[in-house]
């Protein structure tokens, strides 16, 4: 069976590489001028595989955009003490203007406390609740990476959100929570759906845009996705799966992210053009 | 025509009387051990009537359950900076425990930063962004009052969120933000419906849980309540008319708060408590 119509496709890939040449630009003007590097600290926690990866990639893309990054790797044994001792010290030192915590740091962890010791005008990863607050009431502040870059892709693509529908599967502190008030302040009706939500599928069907953000392999069906839908899938499961059913979804949908090369890539280039923002605000006001 | 069902009434009027005298117990108690008395800063700027009622309403209450109250009345020419002064210096206080500053400031004033100049442990009325990131993230803090005693409503009458549809209609940062959050928390579905938003009518009917909470005079159309729903009127509109058609939609909900004597009461009562909360923890802890 052909499908009638074929989705669009999101190219995250694309717009993400962009973003780093614009952020790079940014790094380079702002070296000249300044005479400073931005500097983006990673800290992990432990030797979790995925972990390691993720930062290893993280700083492999700031050193091809400009930006310093130092490396604080601690032991899987580290107390929550300890590390609300390192963020707050990379907090107080003017060399790093952004800080990044991996997660997940270990169930002995306060991950809450060690977040909240990042200062909010280092907090590039948008994981604060200051960083929260801020864009729940459109204030100014950093976003959650992986929110801002949906609404990126969502602004790349020239979708109006105003008086749309949009479902977001998940509620997480840094990708679900903050993804839904980024909509509501662009004056999407939300609603927000989770593991408790009874009739998924129903609500799914009225949404004008979908956003998926759960990490469980394909549980958007796509004969839910409403003809015309925008669907974003930021889930990333093993063998390349994302939240939404693709093959499906992309029949009924006209813009859809495909996994991967949709989301993924946007959240590396928000936080490094967050870095390069961080980096200017700080060295601007010579703090 | 007769109704087929008549809802049960939540009532406000009778619970906020227990939470009052609740505090007021724990206020003696208070007073008694440590020989400091509970107290609310007022902060009023200008003179609008309506405040000017709601001010001295929540210091006459106040007074009642063993609260002091400290007023501090401000000129409708006091700036910003001189606002923020006022509540810095509130904050640094160890006379006062709570701090409220009536709402609306009016409009050449940055209400937000009014409302960061108070420390969020005195932040009774719950306004802060860091006390609206506590309730988004269920951390220990102050709820801002209206949600906080819509949330003591659905506890009292047993109403169990977990897998509910919950429709939020009103996006305020005090008010429908806050809730749906507190809802969210609760594991409820929920939806924020406003001013942008299409076909309300139709979001409505699914919810099992209706709260209106925008201001405008029976938007919420009885006919569209589900039967069995729980109503909550939030609004408050000239002739004593709430947000929802009350006598249509009380002919199909299960629940539904009657205005006056729901919700409103309970916004002053979850002041008190907050209050004497602040004050224990603060006393407790030599502060």
């Amino acid at each position: 069976m052909s499908p009638t119509t074929t989705a669009r496709l999101m190219d995250g890939t694309g717009l993400a590489r962009r973003i780093v040449e614009d952020a790079a630009t940014r790094a380079a003007e702002i070296s000249t001028r300044t005479g400073a590097t931005p500097c983006l600290a990673t800290v992990l926690v432990g030797d979790d595989p995925a972990s390691v990866t993720y930062v290893r990639m993280k700083r492999s893309r700031s050193a091809k955009a400009g930006i310093t990054s130092r490396h604080i790797a601690l032991p899987a044994t580290t107390s929550t003490a300890e590390l609300v001792d390192t963020l707050g010290a990379l907090s107080d030192d003017p060399g790093v203007h952004g800080i990044l915590l991996q997660h997940p740091v270990g169930p002995h962890i306060d991950e809450r406390a060690a977040f909240e010791a990042i200062a909010p005008q280092k907090d590039v990863d948008g994981v604060t609740l200051s960083s929260f607050a801020a864009m729940s009431f459109s204030l100014p502040g950093f976003v959650s990476c992986t929110p801002g870059g949906i609404m990126r892709l969502l602004a790349e693509y020239r979708v109006d959100l105003a008086g749309k529908h949009a479902v977001v599967v998940g509620r997480s502190a840094i990708l679900g929570k903050p993804v839904g008030m980024l909509l509501l302040a662009q004056d999407a009706t939300v609603t927000y759906c989770h593991s408790r939500t009874r009739n998924l599928s129903a609500l799914v069907r009225e949404a004008d845009v979908v956003v998926a953000a759960v990490g469980r392999p394909r549980l958007v069906r796509g004969e839910d996705i409403k003809p015309g839908a925008v669907v974003l899938d930021a889930g990333y499961n093993a063998g390349n799966v994302g939240d939404v059913d693709f093959d499906a979804a992309r029949t009924r949908a006209e813009l859809i992210t495909p996994v991967p090369g949709g989301v993924g890539p946007m959240t590396i280039a928000v936080l490094l053009a967050q870095t390069v923002d961080a980096a200017a605000q700080q060295l601007d006001s010579g703090s």
